[in-house]
């Protein structure tokens, strides 16, 4: 691998801003690979459709095959894949637990790094009803029950652990103007 | 309870620099609660020293009387008696569970928010040798298990769900200048 190589991985709650950050990062040469999106993949080459059912009968199967952290694993053969294309700058959008933080970690080394996206709970909320996605929570509720399934699974320590952190506490242009300043530094940090 | 009462619950792993946000915030007229020196406090108050065997038996029993809440129970008490001569603005520092900041929460209302700092794990390992208290970790086996055991009693989840978040991946200086813009900032804000 040449001196290059980096791998972001981008971690927040839902609704901090992490797919906006992503896009950002396009501008910056970086290929996107979003975590659920591998499984998505992975389905199609099997010739099925990729339906939340499909998907979901997927994800058991890699986790029976390759422990919990199968989809991280996943993820890390998609880079490889792609890498082989000549790319050598990643984001991964959708880290989701400190475990999937140490099998990246694990096979980039000192190329890897966490960047956590965070943003007040009625900012993230307001944000998941506008963009209207077809699994936006409707209600308070809803929310904060999405909210403690993703910590459950140890997205707070992921966040605690990360190596940098943007705030998204105020509108869209200051956080792009964060995300730029963020990739202007990055690129020039040595590897 | 006049409408400029305020109380910002400060968070974050060992090292990031909550001791020092707090001595910031006293330029802008905080009083500082450390809710270890609420049961150090408690323990003079029954003519003891307040050495660590004391504490913990202090802690014991207060968390077998008021429950796992029982040292945010005590900070709210103090911060009660504090605020009668005539104090209302105040930091408590050493948030650790989620549970701590829905015990405040309920009872300070919007007059409560929490602030987290954040900083990558070498920084603050390489902060807390340099600070050196007695009970700073030298090793960095013994600095991962001590973010271990905090994360464990919900830590992560804190700092996940914090309203204001500051970054101290840098320097002092920059620090300090973070920490005096969110005073600044937040000072004018409305409650």
């Amino acid at each position: 691998m040449s001196n290059i190589f980096r791998v972001i991985g981008i971690t927040g709650m839902p609704g901090s801003g992490k797919s906006e950050l992503a896009r950002i990062g396009k501008d910056f040469g970086y290929t996107i690979v979003i975590m659920g999106d591998v499984i998505r993949q992975k389905v199609r080459e099997e010739g099925k459709e990729p339906t939340p059912e499909n998907c979901n009968l997927m994800m058991q199967e890699l986790r029976r095959r390759h422990g919990p952290n199968a989809v991280a694993l996943a993820t890390v053969a998609e880079i490889e894949k792609i890498s082989k294309e000549g790319k050598n700058k990643f984001i991964i959008d959708g880290i989701r637990s400190q475990d999937e933080v140490v099998t990246f970690r694990k096979k980039f080394d000192d190329a890897f790094s966490v960047l956590a996206v965070h943003a007040d709970s009625k900012f993230r909320f307001n944000r998941l009803k506008e963009r209207k996605r077809s699994d936006a929570p409707t209600t308070i509720e809803e929310f904060n029950r999405r909210d403690q399934v993703e910590l459950s699974v140890g997205l707070g320590e992921a966040i605690a652990y990360a190596n940098y952190m943007i705030e998204n506490n105020s509108n869209i242009e200051e956080f792009k103007k964060k995300v730029y300043d963020f990739f202007n530094h990055f690129e020039q940090v040595e590897k």
